[in-house]
């Protein structure tokens, strides 16, 4: 089965905007074993909407659209897809109340203008939307199918998987997509390539992708198949020859963030974290906290900008600071340790270091940092040199400082090679 | 003058890859007055190539592809759009000498296949590629223009530059892209628009599209003309009178970010700021010291997440936790002021609340936060429930206090609601 995606708004062709909720569409319709064979970007004209539409579905048996379905007088996808089919629009009195109920809700008064919200074509059916005022519409005229979704990410998704990915599961045929991805930190993309490009050429009917994301490195091994379990088979044998190859690199093939895997590690070893911060402000406790329930694990963190607090909050020595300069190993120990102690923490985690683009000298120029961990018996630090702007930066640290604490949990049953003693301080608050 | 752009390979038909290359041409056609109105990616095949050209040529006088010029079996652009023009692709031996002096220049053989690549269309200009072996054409037929340009970005950038603008700028009438954005904060679309819209549907000849992000809404204003001081004119007219209906609901009308605005009027008032945070977990201070420079107003910051650290670290009393909980309005008020008494900061500033999914209550359910900013004459509090996703919720949370920030320093001239005596207490560190 094929399907053309077309994302509706004048806004995505300006400069400065791109389409991306058609790579979460297309990855969900590829797993149900539909194609997309192209995607359009038009703006809020009722006759460009009516030409894209019209176009699309005399190519392809299913057309998927995102924006337009808002409340103002811009939103006209509804209005040009409802001429396209000769559909008369209505106000669903059902659709009306649930709008009606979100407002009061939300507290807020409803404006009149949000009613346009509620108008459905005859014959339409109405895909509920869980995060925001409009419903999405699904529409079968001569063959075809024509599904409607807003426009904002989170409401798309989340209406995607409650409402259109069952009905769409029953139109599919039997041509999966079957697709894993590894995600690798700490090796750069020529190096990845190099050690499994002997691998995966190999396997002629997986199609292997290397992709470069911020702080990792992404392979994608994709291969389409009638019959799965036969499938399932050769991409798992590719993919374990190449953690063979890439070793502990390798961060997931369950496509879990960093942060999730190192989530579940500190909640498996029953372990507690806490983090004193520079250069990254905040970011490394920003993506700590992002997952639902750290409070089990994360005490607290300290973003100690300016010399003085990095003493009085985490007592980095004044003379250390002195001597070897804020960005430095020894400051970088001393953040985690300090923050541990202050916390009791079984780990603490120190960042510091020169993100720029001002900032750098000759011995310690922008994008050098170092990174710590410390637990009861010991720690462990790297200096790394990152390139690019300070985002860039920024994150590739938190990357590495969340890495170091992965790595640290591989080793977490043997005796580790910077400590002396066990590891199995208890997390105790405070 | 209006154009399409074709985005061509079936790699950009995946859920990883997207087509940005349309964004830098967006941007250098609006300059010379020429407006996008639709961009369609498809893939490699010969009919899906010939279907998506053609009706382009249906629609607009100018069509500019990128990709599939490339020597593999795969780049079959140039056949497609020669088959479509009727026009025989034949050998240029100028092209073919360029492409064999870049592959010894290289000190590589060249692969037979790169032959393709000298294969001109007859009647078509010829773009030299001064960073690669694919050249760009230029094709006219039927009082259209058809520009085929290669995919890699850095490629299609350099001959964009030197060998395209040239010549549409002789096509181009003058008529000209002029645009205005404004950035709101601490309201909804609806009430936007509700505001707004009996005022921009008095100015037919401009644009307006309202749309939502984050924890704003952007106002976009874009108007063609060929007589740019006179449509400036149009857009500055609109935009005070947009700012009037508003307030100071409007952070921006110069494309800042609001931890711009933020930085902007802490420098100016010579003020320093420090954060205490929960639930966003580092996400305000992470966002404070994204500006470069950052470190000559924010001090610092701390995440207590755990009610112990509140107290040992900001003096946040426990009978107030006790009483009150951790989620209340003297809790946030005590962490503003705790955190601006520990750090010596003008201003301190403190979030707690329930970012999600888990730990809401009937009093406080899942999206309740509050913000509080303190100086040393008093502090201001405000309680919002934010629906949504947990990073929703404290991505909005952080643009709350952001914002609070900022509408203290609209005041900071005058006395303020929330003070006795003045503001002006020496931002010293320590």
């Amino acid at each position: 089965m094929k399907a053309e995606i077309i994302a509706v708004g004048s806004e995505l062709l300006t400069p400065d905007r791109v389409d991306t909720n058609s790579l979460f569409l297309t990855a969900q319709l590829n797993r149900l074993g539909i194609e997309v064979t192209r995607k359009t970007v038009v703006g809020d004209e009722l006759d460009a909407l009516h030409d894209a539409f019209g176009g699309a579905m005399e190519r392809v048996e299913l057309v998927i659209s995102s924006g337009g379905l808002g409340p103002t007088e811009d939103d006209r996808t509804r209005d040009a897809v409802a001429d396209l089919l000769g559909r008369k629009l209505k106000r669903d009195p059902a659709v009306m109340s649930k709008i009606e109920a979100r407002f009061q809700q939300l507290g807020r008064p409803m404006a009149e203008v949000n009613a346009r919200q509620a108008l459905v074509p005859e014959g339409a059916a109405v895909l509920e939307n869980p995060r925001g005022t409009a419903p999405g519409l699904w529409l079968e005229a001569r063959g075809h199918v024509v599904v409607l979704l807003p426009g904002p990410p989170h409401e798309l998704k989340a209406m995607f998987s409650a409402q259109l990915e069952p009905r769409l599961a029953r139109l599919s045929t039997g041509v999966r997509l079957l697709a894993r991805e590894l995600r690798v930190a700490g090796m750069g993309e020529s190096d990845v390539d190099q050690r499994i490009a002997p691998i995966y050429a190999r396997h002629d009917g997986v199609q292997t992708t290397i992709l470069t994301a911020p702080g990792e490195i992404q392979v994608h091994l994709r291969t389409w198949s009638a019959d799965a379990p036969a499938a399932e088979r050769t991409l798992q044998q590719l993919q374990e020859s190449i953690v063979l190859a890439l070793g502990e690199a390798v961060f997931t093939t369950a496509g879990e963030s960093m942060e999730e895997v190192v989530a579940r590690e500190l909640t498996l070893h029953h372990a507690t974290i806490a983090t004193a911060e520079s250069c990254t402000g905040g970011l490394l406790a920003e993506r700590l906290t992002r997952i639902s329930g750290s409070s089990a694990y994360f005490l607290g963190g300290v973003v100690s900008y300016s010399n003085t607090l990095k003493s009085a909050w985490v007592d980095v020595p004044a003379e250390i600071i002195e001597s070897r300069g804020a960005v430095s190993a020894e400051v970088a120990i001393a953040l985690a340790d300090g923050i541990r102690r202050r916390t009791g923490a079984t780990l603490g985690v120190g960042i510091t270091g020169v993100a720029g683009p001002t900032g750098g000298s000759p011995e310690k120029p922008v994008g050098t940092v170092h990174v710590a961990i410390a637990d009861a018996a010991g720690s462990k630090e790297r200096v790394v040199r990152f390139p690019g702007e300070r985002d860039r930066i920024r994150w590739q640290a938190s990357q590495t400082a969340l890495d170091l604490v992965r790595r640290y949990f591989l080793y977490a049953a043997q005796p580790k090679p910077f400590m002396a003693s066990g590891r199995s301080e208890p997390g105790t608050k405070g």
